[in-house]
């Protein structure tokens, strides 16, 4: 770690995807690692890494993930993050049977909520879910934001190599728009029927898979209809949109053509253009690319209340790249957005001084 | 189609990814695809429509691909293109066994060479091969280039589910080096062990399972050390680099933390960051792209001498997107360098007066 970050007197640091786990899930991750009974090659890199290696970068991780108090809050201190929004780590219940899901997702939002009554000015959180029981999981979203004041749903892409192009998570998206939060749409790895190659590459994680899967999900979200169906539905996206804005003229293009030629029965006439979903209904967040040229490219294309500042703690806990975010070439104003006012205008709440 | 585009004064139009296709290829993608013994998933989804689907834009498609004098020059004179780089159309001869490729390939470069040397002034070429058989398609490559004046070679992406990173491949690299041709990685849909969840949801073709697919493809060449190996490799990638340019931070942080965590055993340290490679090694052409902010990312991110213009003729054939292209903002000089004077050094031509 470099010299550490001093707060902004201009601006509140909003980090708007952080992750945390709790210790019960980790120990499942491991009895289902060990069990050998999961169908989840992706998961198995993934947590067989984090869970497993030795190294430095894992190792560390593992247990930044697990505490929500001093460690982390002295980590925000020393990079200058004001509120971190807390998430549950990819992929969160959504590798479980629905009955585990269902009791790792409630208890996990509640160790969130007890963990931000701890720490009132520097947390806020979204909540975890089980998808594989839609019901339930709308059920413990709307828990979540009106009893424990969780203010979006965290969603780690495929659920057991499901996506949610399908209609019957759709009641997801319902309780989230009722209740006027967002949907997070984190990365996990590609699903088994498409993990194979990358996995023989090293290119499953978030080198680049974590991109492509979670790209393709949100396309699907888009092309399968959800937004004609939820015109209010907020979707954010990591990592500046997996990269959905650079393609935007190619996915217009593209989908017109197909939609016109017929070539997909699941393709159908949308409402709108697929860019104008993602101008309408979805945010983007910096998380792994403090890159200027990339965050002022979705500035320009999205639109400068749509793209917001993230770290990635712990995945990418690195002081210099507060300082490229803060170099970022944007007005003062544009800076203040990127930073705090769209996450808390997104997010529903207001940074308060610090403890 | 919308009005024609008249020639530019300023510049030639050099348009640096045209395809094409030969009859015989396409008769023996019929036959394939109807002796149900092939197992590409992608390929019967991509070609039982461009070859099958009753609609307008396959059958302009497939009518255009084959046309290599009247019709084709006519398209060209009413969108102001002055030169069209052709190549054999996706996935080439790389569906076919060994020997067929080997014979397709060949036919193929001796057709296009000949219909060059009947518009000497409108068309560039480049050699396919058939990676079936390494030795054959380098000795292929080189007969390409020494005698019948081609000016690189194309690789439509994966060659029956293997990548080049295989080293068994790297003849192909290292005749392409040797002559100073440009590689051209031209997509594909993705390999058996990764299309399925793109095809059901209607996004294994050029809307985003190409982009995937590509993309994973030449950041494997990058990974598995090719560059290190040929420092003078030219790699060209269309859809300007198929969102690597845009995910180049992550990349290079994420390759770094990986190698340095030992966490697979085919990512080694590599002489330089993926970036450089980007920089060094590899140009991006436009196609399916015609948008000025992508563009000008591009330009800024790689460097102005790295970004050519491409149509992507006949699949994106559309007078508006060479007004696009136009438009784009980027001084007088570098206009130049995009429509012309890139692709003349890359390739290794000149622009002749048209006949």
């Amino acid at each position: 770690m470099t010299a550490s970050v001093p707060f902004s007197k201009e601006y509140a640091r909003v980090a708007t995807e952080e992750a945390f786990a709790i210790p019960e899930m980790l120990r499942l991750y491991k009895e289902l690692l060990a069990s050998g009974t999961h169908d989840d090659p992706g998961f198995q890199s993934l947590w067989g890494f984090y869970g497993g290696s030795p190294s430095a970068r894992a190792t560390a991780i593992y247990e930044r993930l697990q505490d929500l108090d001093a460690r982390r809050i002295g980590d925000m201190d020393a990079t200058g993050i004001d509120v971190a929004i807390l998430a549950l780590t990819a992929p969160g219940v959504q590798v479980f049977d629905a009955a585990t899901a269902r009791t790792v997702s409630v208890q996990a939002n509640d160790i969130l909520a007890e963990a931000i009554r701890r720490h009132p000015t520097r947390y806020v959180g979204l909540a975890a879910c089980a998808p594989q029981d839609p019901a339930h999981a709308a059920r413990e979203i709307e828990r979540g934001v009106t009893k424990l004041g969780l203010r979006g749903v965290i969603i780690n892409s495929h659920t057991r190599h499901e996506y949610l192009n399908d209609r019957k998570f759709w009641a997801i998206f319902e309780a989230a728009e009722a209740l006027g939060v967002p949907v997070y749409l984190h990365p996990t790895t590609p699903s088994k029927n498409m993990v194979q190659p990358f996995i023989e590459r090293g290119l499953d994680g978030a080198i680049y898979g974590f991109g492509v899967e979670t790209g393709m999900h949100a396309l699907t979200i888009i092309t399968s209809g959800v937004f004609d169906r939820f015109p209010r539905l907020k979707l954010v996206l990591g990592h500046l949109g997996e990269a959905l804005p650079f393609w935007m003229y190619r996915l217009d293009y593209m989908h017109l053509a197909g939609v016109r030629a017929g070539r997909y029965a699941c393709m159908q006439p949308l409402q709108l253009k697929v860019s104008e979903y993602l101008r309408r209904n979805v945010w983007v967040t910096t998380s792994g690319m403090p890159a200027a040229p990339a965050i002022r490219y979705c500035q320009e294309v999205l639109g400068e209340d749509r793209v917001l500042y993230a770290m990635d703690y712990p995945y990418q806990y690195e002081a210099d790249e507060v300082r490229l975010s803060d170099a970022a070439p944007m007005s003062a104003a544009t800076r203040r957005k990127f930073f705090q006012t769209n996450a808390e205008e997104l997010f529903g709440f207001r940074v308060q001084p610090r403890a």
